[in-house]
Parts: C-alpha cells; sequence; structure tokens
C-alpha cells in the first residue's frame, strides 16, 4: 500500500465510524504530516483521493471538510412545464408563505428564504444604523434623490467588478428591495397579455408581479445543475412573441444550480438574436460557495438588454429593503418606473449599507456566511438523505441556502404543509415556482439559519411524513 | 359710536399703522378688556366687526391674528381643461424638480412639497428612530408582514376618526409612502387604455402614474375653492368610460381648497350612481386649518368603493416613507400589489412613528404646524400681493402649505424658470399639474419653512422676473 493510501484509508475509517461528521473541518495537512510522519505531497494527495471518492470536499482558503456522506445519488429532474403562455396563479399559498411576519403564528417556517440573522458579522450594520439614526436632524429624512445615495451606488458598482461588472453610479438605481428592481422591470418591458420567458421552477415573487401585470409566463425547461434549456428557450423565441427573459441564473432559487459562464454567454447571444430584453435576478449570487463568485449574465452584455436586479435581503437582512437594479438602456424608462412606484426611497439605510461595504464588513460578512451555508447544505443533505423516503429526488446548491425536494411518487405539498400545520411546521410547497401549480410533489427547505435539534426533528418529521403520505397514495385506487 | 366700534376703530388703526403686522397674534380678549376697560362682551364683539371686515382672523384655541392685508381680490379661475381623456406627458419638467436631493445643487427650490423639517416637534420622532434602532437586533430586521406593522395600523385607524372614518387595523395596508397607495390603487383599478377622472390641476406624481400605466386622464373643470364640478363630472361619467375617479378634495395639492362636506358627499353619491371607485388622497389632510379637520370622502363611503390613500411624508417627515391605504372592497387584489409591487415595508420606521402617535406627539406637532403654516400662508400671501404683477391670481389656501399663484397675461412659468436658475432659484411650474402641459402661467410656491429674509428676497425676484416676462410678452407681436 502505498504511503499516501494508508493515510486516506485511515482518515477514511474515521470517517466511517463518526469520529468526524458531516461538514466538520479535517486536519490540516501541516497536522496530518505530523501525524502520519509524511511529507507535504503525501498528505495532499491523500485527500486529493479522498475528494475523488467524495469523502471529504476541499475548499478554498477554508481547508478539507467531511462531505455528505450520501451525496445526493438522485437529482431532481429536468423541468418539463408546459410549452406554451400561461396565466400565472398560486396566489393563495404565496400569501400563506409571505403574509405573516415570520414568528407571528409561532409556525417553524422551514421553507422561507430568510438568511442567518443571528450571524455576528452583521453587528457593524447594526452599529452603522443606530449611529446615523442617533445622529440624524429631520432634514435627513427629507426626500433623496430619486435614482438613491450615490455613496451606496459608487460601493454596488465597485462589489459589481467581482462578478465581472463594469458600471458606473450612474448606470444603478436604487430600489425598495429586490422585488421593486424585478417589478419595475417587468412593468418597462411588457403590459397585459404579453409573454415573458421564465426559467422553471422560479421564485414565486416574480411569478406573481407577471400575475398582477397581466402578463403570460412562458416557463421553459430547466436543468437543475446548468440552468434553463437553451435548445427549448430558443424554439420559444421562435414560436412565441417573448417580450423578456427572466432569469435567476447564479445560485438559482430555487434550485440552487449556477448557470456555466458559456451558458450564460450564449444565452445573452441568443437575446441578441431575438432582440429580446433579459432580467436578470442576481439576489443570491453574492452567496455562491467559489470564489471569485461566478459572473452575471450582466457582464457579458455589450448592448445594454440585461436588466440587473439585486437587493441586500439574502447577503444582510430583508428588513432594510434596499435593493438595486442596472436597468442598461432602459434606464429612463426604469426611473419613471421607480417615480411612481414608491418614489425616492428612504435615505438612512442606504447610507448604513454603503458605510458598511466601504469598511469591508460586507466583503467578510459574506466569507463567513458562505462558509456556514456550504457547511449546513452538507448536513441538511445527510438528514434529508436519512430521513425521506428512497428516490427522493434532492439539488446539490452551488450557493445559497435553499434546497429543493422531489419526493417520489405523487406525493402533493400542498396536503403535506395541510397535515405539518398540525405540528405547527410548514414548508414551501413547489407549486409556488410554477405559473399554474406544478411542482406539488416538490418543496424548498431552508438551511441559513443554526441547524440545531429542533430543525434536525422538524425536518425528521416533514420526512416521516411526506414518507406516510406516499404509502397511503399508493394504497389509493387509481 | 358704539364702545366695541371705539374698540375696533382702534385696534383696526394699529394694523393699518404697521404696529401689528400679518400674521400676528392680537391681544387677547382679556387684555382688551383691561386696556380699553370694556366688557368682555363688547370686546369680543369689536373682534367679531374686525373679523367680519377682513382685517382679523379667529383661530380655534390660539386667539385673534391680523389677516393678510391683501386677501386674495383675485383667485385663480376655475380651471377648465381639456374635456377628454389625454395621454400625460410632462415627465421632464417632473424630473427636473423631483430627480435631485432638494440641496445637492445649492438651487433655492420654492416650489417642492416638503414640510417644515425644522420643528422642534419632530424631535421625539428622531429620538424614537434613534432608540429603536440603537435597540434592534438584526431579527428586527426580518421581513415585515405585508399588511404591515399592527402598532401602526392600530395608530392610524385611531386617528381616522377624528376625519369621520371608522377603520378597523385590518381595513389597513401600510404602504412605501402614499405614492405607492396611488399607485397600488390606479393599477388595481384600471389598465392601459382605461380612462380616470382627476381634479385638476392635479398632483404631478399621479399624473405620472397614469402616464406609465398607459392610462388616460380626463381632466375636469375645477373650482380653487370648492373643488371638482360635480356637474362636470357627471357629464364626463356619462360620457367616457371611466374607471376611477382620482382627487385630493382636502387641502388640495396645489390649490389649496378643501370641498365642502356636502360635495364630498354628493361625489360619493355619483360614484355609486355610476358604478366607479374613487381614489382619495388625503396626505395634507391631518393639516387642514380647522378643528376638528374636514373629513374625508372615504367617512362617506357605505359600500368599500373609495380607496383612501396618505402618508406622513407632509405631516411629519417624508424620508421614511411610510405611508398608508385603505382599500375597502379592494383590499385582496391591493394586497396582492402590494407584494409584488414592494414586498413587506421596513419595519423599524412604521415603529417609530407608532410609537410617535401612542404618545400623542403626533397630534401636538399637527398643532403647531397647522398654526405656523396658516400664519406663513398669510405672510407668503402679503408678499405674493406686494411683489408679483397686478392681477395675479393666487390660491387661499385652507390647509397645508403650498400656494398657487395664476399670472396675468400668458407668462410662461417654464420659461421663467430657466431665468430663476440663472439666480439659482427654482418654482414649480404650473404646467406639471396637467395631463398635457396646461398652467404653463401658474405656478406653485411653498411656505412651510421658516420664512427668511432669504425667502422673502426670492420671492421677491420670481415676482420682478415674471413682471419682466410679462412685459416682454406684451411686447412681443402676436
Ligand atoms: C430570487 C429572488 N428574487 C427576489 C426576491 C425578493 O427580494 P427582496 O426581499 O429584496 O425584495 C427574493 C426573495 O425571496 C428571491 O428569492
Ligand atoms: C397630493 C400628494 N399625494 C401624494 C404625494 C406623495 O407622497 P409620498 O411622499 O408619501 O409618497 C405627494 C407628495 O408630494 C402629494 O403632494
Amino acid at each position: 500500500m502505498k504511503r499516501y493510501e494508508a493515510v486516506a484509508r485511515a482518515i477514511g475509517e474515521r470517517i466511517e465510524q463518526g469520529l468526524y461528521r458531516v461538514g466538520d473541518r479535517l486536519p490540516s495537512i501541516r497536522r496530518l504530516c505530523q501525524e502520519f510522519q509524511v511529507s507535504v505531497s503525501t498528505a495532499q494527495e491523500a485527500y486529493r483521493r479522498l475528494e475523488e471518492a467524495g469523502a471529504v470536499e476541499a475548499r478554498p482558503r477554508s481547508g478539507y471538510f467531511v462531505a455528505p456522506r450520501v451525496t445526493p445519488s438522485v437529482l431532481p429532474r429536468v423541468s418539463r412545464p408546459a410549452r406554451r403562455p400561461l396565466d400565472v396563479s398560486q396566489w393563495d399559498q404565496v400569501l400563506e408563505l409571505v403574509g405573516e411576519s415570520p414568528d407571528q403564528d409561532r409556525l417553524l417556517r422551514l421553507g422561507r428564504g430568510i438568511p442567518d440573522l443571528d450571524a455576528a458579522t452583521l453587528r457593524p450594520l447594526l452599529r452603522r444604523l443606530s449611529t446615523l439614526h442617533r445622529r440624524a436632524g429631520a432634514q435627513d429624512l427629507n426626500y433623496d434623490s430619486l435614482a438613491g445615495s450615490l455613496e451606496l451606488r459608487r460601493q454596488i458598482a465597485r462589489l459589481a467588478t467581482a462578478s465581472g461588472c463594469l458600471l458606473h453610479p450612474d448606470d444603478l438605481l436604487v430600489t425598495t428591495g429586490c422585488q421593486e428592481a424585478l417589478s419595475l422591470s417587468l412593468r418597462t418591458l411588457a403590459g397585459p397579455g404579453d409573454v415573458v420567458a421564465v426559467d422553471s421552477p422560479s421564485f414565486y415573487g416574480t411569478m406573481q408581479i407577471l400575475k398582477a401585470q397581466g402578463l403570460k409566463a412562458l416557463e421553459i425547461p430547466t436543468d437543475p445543475q446548468t440552468g434553463i434549456s437553451l435548445a427549448a428557450l430558443e424554439l420559444a423565441l421562435e414560436q412565441w412573441p417573448v417580450r423578456a427573459i427572466q432569469i435567476t441564473p447564479t445560485c438559482n432559487n430555487p434550485l440552487g444550480y449556477t448557470m456555466p459562464e458559456t451558458r450564460k454567454r450564449a444565452l445573452v447571444a441568443l437575446a441578441q438574436r431575438f432582440d429580446v430584453a433579459i432580467v436578470e435576478d442576481d439576489i443570491y449570487g453574492d452567496l455562491a460557495f467559489t470564489t471569485p463568485r461566478p459572473r452575471t449574465i450582466k457582464s457579458f452584455d455589450d448592448d445594454g438588454r440585461v436588466l440587473l436586479c439585486s437587493s441586500f435581503s439574502k447577503t444582510l437582512v430583508p428588513g432594510l429593503r434596499v435593493g438595486w437594479i442596472a436597468p442598461g438602456r432602459y434606464r429612463d424608462q426604469v426611473l419613471h418606473m421607480k417615480y411612481v412606484s414608491t418614489g425616492a426611497s428612504a435615505t438612512l439605510p442606504q447610507l448604513a449599507v454603503a458605510e458598511f461595504i466601504a469598511h469591508g464588513h460586507y466583503e467578510r460578512h459574506l466569507r463567513e456566511m458562505v462558509r456556514q451555508y456550504q457547511r449546513q447544505r452538507d448536513i441538511m443533505l445527510g438528514w434529508v438523505a436519512r430521513d425521506f423516503p428512497q428516490g427522493t429526488g434532492v439539488s446539490y446548491p452551488q450557493g445559497g441556502f435553499l434546497l429543493w425536494l422531489e419526493l417520489p411518487g405523487e406525493v402533493d405539498c400542498v396536503r403535506l404543509n395541510a397535515r405539518l400545520a398540525e405540528e405547527r411546521l410548514h414548508i414551501a410547497p413547489g407549486s409556488l415556482f410554477s405559473a399554474s401549480g406544478k411542482y406539488r410533489h416538490c418543496l424548498r427547505l431552508n438551511y441559513a439559519a443554526a441547524l440545531t435539534g429542533a430543525v434536525e426533528a422538524a425536518v425528521k418529521r416533514v420526512g416521516e411524513i411526506a414518507a406516510s403520505l406516499l404509502v397511503e397514495h399508493a394504497g389509493m385506487p387509481e
């Protein structure tokens, strides 16, 4: 046995025995050299082999970690939505998820899109907010400029370089969250009866914009690892008068994939060929598990047809409602829409975020969160593998804090939620993420906050009840 | 001469001599009794006579004040807008007014709709904001409930009784300023090509909503003292498929009138007869110069067809972006619109305002502001009478802090503004307040903040330049 093999086997056995657990950091290369009296290259080779075998995971600048014991052997299937424009429904279910404040009804909401709000690295943001409000006079509470605070737009422009985007502060408008950015974009681009192509499944907030605006959703088949099918999109563009492509290509909500760069580039080319605009939702983009973060579609946009929408709701906190848009060639129309929609945005939250970024706190916070979310993804994957019925498909998120599950058989997650309500649990049923209620056998889970015993128990109960519904269903006459 | 006549004459003479000046408080009844050795009823009769003569003004719970020396002998004319639905334009000019933050370009903006932000009675609000942000953890910056903070909705419902409205907190939704309330309303009620009847002149923010939404404005002739012409509105409703009536009936912006209650009631009846909804903008309503404040149209609404929109932007500060809507029977649709437009609103500003109101600070602040604005209205009226060309029509605001001027002849206020820019002055040209740029010979002035010597000089310059344009124009070949 080669020396590296011996080291690899020893570490592998410890993992098997549960000495190191899923998500744990493994000994550093140096420690390994000391313990086994081997050279650095031998230790490295040992980890490389373990990595190849799927037992450990290397994370840039962090070291080696125990990989989820059961890598998702079953991915969700490529979605097969209806291939024609549809009216959006599902508002009742969305309202159930977002209507109340998170703790109002003491439900453990396992499905909401909320980041970890207990992170210590958020504290400087709270301090800035406090200081700014302490010092503020009423004159600081006047109407702001319509485009938003220049300080903040400068910082956002600076951050955007990490995603390959060269933006001037004037290319940016501050909005009331990403939701307003998306809403302004779609209202600018399309009117009642118009068709918008979307990746599918797709964030329910965007789907509901289509509904409110009387737009039709043309849901495009989407691969859970590489994103929207360009072939299907091309067919759709040939067949329908599509006014815009609405897409979340990086750390997708709900599927967690990041579209490879070549495909992002190809998407821009396709949009150019058919002269159609792209609304790119990048709200989770900064939470990618790779450094540097993936490029945006916007970074490949050379004729201003991409409207990049984002906010600090997932990277920092949702309740400041600070978002932004880089509307490209649609700037004037979007600015007008912004004015009529809410007027200028509140100033002080913008300044607090701008200072937080300027002092390096944002990047520090991101580093922490990315580490935490990646670790917790693996733990959650372990729980799902253990507690859910066999054959459950699971996404493998490349960033963010959301997991997508596809239950086997025809388990109905709306019914599942009704059962869960009795135990004060709640998941986001997949049907929210489709225009017409598809994906009822899918659900979304959140692994952002501390994965306590209570969360573990809750996930377990969801798995058990799902299994029981599966059995009931199997026993039902067709 | 009767004794009261002698007293009245003496006081009148002092006013003539400038001993008491416009807006000054006059001696109390008791002081009058002492000085002239007369009975209370004689002193009261003296003031009553002076009031009748237009020389003094009684203000509830404040006493007697010197009335503006020149009561506006010339009111603006009843507006005569085009009597067919129009597309809205004028965005460029609106952008000039609202695009930049107020001090950014060191322009003295005499025309913006900004309240006095230096008021001492705002301090408790700043303190609450500071305390709330100091104590806040990131969990307080989570998504709020979609309808908005219950504490705030309770307070708004309580305040609404003063305007004759019985509202339950569930009848209210918190919005991002009044602008969002108006925008949600109009988007709920009408779609591209639909016709909306509006009072005219009308707040430019609402007009621009119509433009953005592809709606057509049907501007209804409006009396500068009693508001929208019901006869003209009735005709319009008979003739056009009007989807909504959009109106600011109390302390109107820009005209300052308050529609009499009987007319408000009649308007509701009319809307019922034609089964059309009313969007009532009440943003200046709490700044009425009478106690109790005038009733809202909403208070006469017995079948939920009135959508009442408001905010604290004029009564407190604009930059918190806290507004609300009482959407009546349209609650579900408006809630959906609110979700897709901006999601839940920021929590902490709502809580700060709620506590400010709950502790009685709001009502105290209003009392102060109403006194100040009424006093300053009179001073500003005096300046206008002195400094503007003869024949200038001037509104006589019943509340709020905005004055509407109608220049004689064909003086073009857009040109006026261009001239003013050279002296770093800016007014709001009347054309903003019309769908198609009517009222170019009108302008709006703000008398909210301290009327310093600089403001007096500025108003004087506006008057002089207006006069010079008038002469130029008169000299121009037709
Ligand atoms: C993909 C996506 N886009 C937009 C939003 C809305 O973001 P915000 O809260 O900033 O309005 C969300 C929030 O859930 C989201 O998941
Ligand atoms: C009549 C009227 N309605 C609505 C608004 C917009 O109010 P907010 O700043 O609360 O959005 C204004 C502000 O200028 C206004 O004058």
